[in-house]
């Protein structure tokens, strides 16, 4: 809420059009509001005609809010924390509601999906905040189909622990790691064929564990949890025919 | 082993000395050869006081043995596969006795250790092979201390799971995740006792499992093994005091 900053924010706009002018659109991400002031100001008199649209997380749409007379937000967790701020400055809001074509609001799993799109595609690290801009392009790709969009990267502070977790978890979601669940009879060999199955339709198996005690399991049986990498849903469901073509009940794991 | 793909890799060197004419060393990964024949042949053109420097990594060790008429390499798992090649080219081999100051041989850790490095300080994303470079300057500080030192980043072409893995990795190397086996008596509490211990002195608990019936593990006891994030080794220390000084018999495991 400070005008100096936002006209150093705003010079980021100028190295943009500087380097890209016919940019259609630019895609900044909204905490306080100052980046995107500054860049709003600034592209503006540079270009009349440029869109520029801001973008907050599901749970702090707090500028969205303040525009459509909403109520305040709420919180949370979330992964954009260098967005997640629960009230703009006012002299933002002020220049936003001026100049700002449209603000979007982008899911947890939109940033999760851009970050990893930055580290496979880009071979570019950013964290949550960082990578806001793009999934608000990635979540509305009609919108800007066959424009020329800049988006703003503005932050890679992000922990080792969380962006090993998000390169993960999307491995899951694109089901290139799976669990099945197999019913064994708990006698010797039956991992060794259900584990010789999997190798065979080329199955990376990360994790095994028995389940003996819990639920409708049998005295004289096992449930075996098995993770498996593999190139995708499509052989994960090849791998489960196979094992059920081979006599065992088993079926893959949705969560 | 091709001079018109060696020329090609050689503008390169074009560039960097165009961007940054005082380099007083360059250090390229070898694979084949081809990419720092084209590089030394370029730079040393330009300023024929520039060091080139090479790097092959501990299994495939081939330019640095056939220059030391060393045996042939083994081979086996390394996570450089783009330079990790049995056999350079004659044609590649004969530039590089003639231009290359020295060969580097870096091992599987230093390249995780630069790949980490680069991801959580210049937020770029290379595979084994293009974090080789970065792994010999690391390796070798001392020789490097005050030089002005370019590196090839040739590569990013890598497995988000490899990936995530070198990050978990890296932070077990650095004592920020931790294991931790703590004797149990194996009663109702005990767990609560150890959980609240470690929260109230900063760490944060990923993983637990009990241990009841291998080793000397007494029948009403359990050994408890506990994964915990801390900031780095000196709070992981002071976590386990904490938790000796309240009677615990525990310990910090190594491995």
């Amino acid at each position: 809420n400070d005008e100096a900053i936002m006209s150093g924010q705003g010079t980021l706009a100028l190295e943009m059009l500087a380097s890209q002018p016919n940019l259609d659109a630019i895609v900044v991400p909204i905490g306080g509001g100052g980046l995107i002031s500054g860049i709003a100001t600034a592209a503006k008199a540079i270009n009349p005609n440029i869109k520029i649209y801001g973008v907050e997380v599901t749970g702090y749409p707090s500028v969205y809010n303040a525009i459509h007379n909403l109520p305040d937000v709420v919180g949370g967790s979330t992964i954009a924390e260098g967005i997640a701020v629960k009230k703009p400055g006012a002299l933002n809001l002020e220049v936003i509601a001026r100049l700002v074509d449209d603000v979007f609001i982008v899911a947890e799993e939109d940033i999760e999906e851009a970050i990893n799109s930055l580290i496979t595609i880009e071979k570019t690290v950013t964290e949550g905040a960082g990578a806001a801009s793009l999934a608000a392009v990635m979540a509305n790709s009609e919108l800007f189909a066959n424009q020329k969009v800049g988006v703003i990267l503005c932050g890679a502070n992000i922990d080792s622990r969380i962006l090993a977790s998000i390169l993960m978890r999307r491995l899951v979601r694109k089901g290139k790691i799976v669990r099945y669940l197999i019913k064994l009879n708990d006698l010797p060999g039956a991992l060794s064929d259900v584990s010789a199955t999997i190798g065979k339709w080329g199955g990376n198996i990360l994790e095994v564990s028995h389940q003996r005690m819990f639920g409708a399991v049998h005295v004289k049986d096992a449930d075996l949890h098995v993770t498996v990498e593999t190139r995708g849903l499509e052989q994960s469901q090849e791998i489960l025919e196979k094992l059920i073509e081979l006599g065992y009940a088993a079926e893959l794991l949705k969560d």
